[in-house]
């Protein structure tokens, strides 16, 4: 089976992708658009793509992308813990350095360890953490990268420090993208979408009454603008249930009915809770 | 009266601190962190933020700074078109350049103008649209930057096209924040923020219904992790209402009630409708 990710290697993309499948032929995209375009030529069998982050929430790119697409479903989901290194070339002392980089996000998820450890050093933004240890490795400056560990390995730089970001509860959770979903299993997860053809108040609560009569958890509710204008949303809704069950036909059913336009973007079995780390 | 924008000066934030109050003194920050401490500490009267925009949704980290901070509230609203322009030192060919730097949420807007006319040119991320300017200057490569008009006119570069953008329907909604709101106009917006302290289905569907029994229209939801676990989330809800209005205390208390936690970000007059360009 071919799997595709977020590439280069040493991403946490990659990381998930193994995690989810280890026998699988790994093959690596420059971008979201790509990987999930791959899915949908059937270039690979699926995909492995990050929607929602423990502290940053969702990745909006992902959700906007299944909002557009009609080929794709989720056939799973899984959680990847993120732990962020400090890493350099051999023999590089953190006091002699002037720049590190790292993707946006994992600098602003290592503020404090930026602001006590390396005050000196000047932060660098790179378009990916793997990109960062290429980056790194090829500045003319005693320079450092913050990314996973896996990329140290892959790229040949020397691990200074680990565990930098400031929140120990860091988690990515990850989409396996196909063009089927899955059967049911007794504990699954469907994620829908819908958006309402006015402003009219009460809308979204009328649609959450139809879960709320049925006892079904909504485990999260997104909202994201539809790109007509300001104040214009898609609702997106992951809620434990399976679509093909009894309970779970009636309630897509109503949904359907209330709203302008509704897309179920699978059922999935749900992923294992996770530990909280202190 | 001071006003601080996250700088540098050429990024739309300091559009928006000049369009919100062209007489101010302005003053520069270089992060959303910096700015919001700078108003708490009363170095500055006021800063603008950008909170959301049309095409990509919430910018959380000023939601999340929201949810963290207790000595700021929102005491206005305004929003930007987004019109980016690519850029350049003067007497450069497009068909010579090697490079184009832009943040990359910019990048990502400017998608298909990147795939048409630069297929040719590597992508490169800066830390902010007025940063790229200076990136492509000091860069010994020839270079473009994608950033606003006013960037150009600050840092002296050549604009060599207009409006690159995939939608022309791209503008950010900026805030205000003071250490006050605003009082009532007869047409006001009350942002909050509330969690509950158990995953009980429903609860959040029994907070909607507070604002349908009361007719008032709920113009946004937004969701945000609260760094707890995966799962576990602050609701945002903008609403049209003045927390001094008879309606809207009566509201205000019954979320109070039923949450874990609420806060009131702020009582402020509302925008205007934007018009929509096509």
């Amino acid at each position: 089976m071919k799997l595709g990710y977020l590439g280069p290697a040493g991403t946490y993309s990659e990381e998930a992708a193994y995690d989810y499948s280890p026998d699988s032929e790994m093959v690596s995209y420059p971008s979201i658009p790509t990987v999930i375009a791959a899915v949908e030529k059937r270039e690979i069998d699926q995909c492995v793509v990050p929607i929602e982050n423990s502290l940053h929430g969702a990745i909006t790119d992902v959700l906007d992308f299944l909002v557009r697409t009609d080929s794709i479903m989720i056939a799973g989901e899984l959680a990847v813990p993120i732990d962020h290194c400090l890493m350099a070339k051999a023999g590089t002392e953190i006091a002699d350095m002037t720049m590190v980089y790292s993707h946006p996000q994992s600098l602003g998820q290592s503020r404090r360890y930026l602001e006590s450890t390396l005050s000196h050093v000047e932060a660098v933004a790179s378009l990916s953490n793997a990109q960062a240890v290429i980056d790194m490795q090829e500045s003319d400056t005693v320079s450092g990268a913050i990314a996973p560990r896996r990329a140290a390995e892959i790229y040949g730089a020397e691990v200074l420090a680990e565990s930098v970001q400031d929140n120990p509860n860091n988690y990515t959770r990850f989409v396996v993208l196909d063009d089927t979903d899955r059967p049911p299993t007794g504990n699954d997860m469907t994620s829908v979408a819908f958006q309402f053809s006015e402003d009219e108040p009460g809308l979204l609560y009328r649609a959450l009454g139809v879960l709320t009569e049925n006892s079904i958890n909504m485990v999260k509710i997104e909202s994201r603008p539809t790109g007509e204008r300001l104040g214009r949303y898609t609702f997106l809704l992951d809620m434990e249930l399976h679509r093909a069950d009894p309970i779970g036909r009636e309630t897509i059913d109503k949904l359907t009915e209330m709203s302008s336009w509704f897309k179920v973007f699978g059922s999935y079995p749900r992923m294992e809770e996770l530990p909280i780390r202190v």
